[in-house]
């Protein structure tokens, strides 16, 4: 097998491998059938509110594709680390540990270059640094934000998370884009006049 | 409601009906629970295919964001217009018309020059002319024949589908990327040779 060929031949067991990323299944529940999201649907819903509102973004030079490239890698270490829900404050001691080690694992199967451009991303996305990783942080917070508001706060009440929890949480979409949590704030105002999210 | 926030109010409800593509099937498995792949999976796994396989591009000079974008967006006419199995000739006839009257609706949604943007993209993706929809519609055949062949030919065995008519479909792969078509080729006589795929 020449090198060209071994290149692509791990690029395709890395694409297969992935295909796990549709098993790893959320604590938010979709509109229409109300049964959990998995990782994949997120991730393909982050890139659609990536695209459609990018021009929201704090800085007017935001780089889409570098922004795109994370949301779409950004859960792929949850084939080997799993699902950490957002409010699970014991669960998330040592999560990212755990990521970081599945992300050595899963990014590892591509070639060596690769594989450091794709582990580079995800850092830059953990980090939240970048106004490209702040905005796709903020899009990570916002759509699971949107369809707990879309269904009723399903989730929330599950876990009994309380207006204060999700404020505290998701305020920092706001350093990606000011405008989009001006506006979560007022959707969150609805969520709870509509007494589908608690206020304590 | 100033012009700005009934722009953004557009484009979230726009982001929450798009979440019904999370319940669009298709008659690709996925290779691990191996039940019904969704449009919202398959569409995030084309993102991912065209982030890790770009460089195999019968161009060198790839607009991946526009790449993207377009794998992003084109399945969501099949919110109304449902999916149409590759090989189901019946089903194919009149279909560009029915997903063409679903993309006025859909990204009608958006404000009018995002709705235009997003049109135009899905239009150049139809017509596959463009390197950029040359190599999405690549990926978009490629996706579907790696899960058929990572699952013992299951689909296409349920629809009686032979070796010439897969090849028949996929050979446009060739048309984005020559290299992805040649080792597509060998996998599909690797299923051959296992008996998954039968040849007339």
């Amino acid at each position: 097998m020449s090198d060209a060929v071994g290149r692509l031949v791990r690029q395709i067991q890395f694409i297969a491998e992935c295909d796990k990323l549709k098993e790893i299944f959320r604590q938010t529940i979709n509109t229409q059938s109300r049964r959990a999201e998995n990782d994949a649907e997120h991730s393909w819903h982050l890139c659609l509110c990536v695209i459609v509102l990018a021009e929201h973004a704090n800085v007017p030079t935001l780089d889409v594709l570098r922004v795109l490239k994370m949301v779409i890698l950004h859960d792929l270490v949850e084939i080997d680390a799993g699902d950490t829900f957002a409010y699970d404050v014991a669960a998330m001691v040592g999560q990212h540990e755990r990521e970081a080690i599945a992300a050595d694992r899963i990014f590892g199967l591509l070639p060596a270059d690769q594989a450091q451009d794709f582990r580079a991303l995800w850092d830059e996305f953990e980090e939240k640094k970048t106004p490209e990783a702040k905005f796709a942080a903020a899009v990570d917070r916002f759509q699971p934000m949107l369809l707990n508001c879309l269904t009723q706060g399903d989730a929330w009440a599950r876990h009994g998370v309380t207006h204060d929890r999700v404020v505290a949480r998701n305020c920092h979409i706001a350093d990606g884009s000011a405008t989009l949590w001006r506006h979560a704030e007022q959707l969150l105002n609805e969520v709870v006049a509509a007494g589908h999210l608690r206020k304590i």
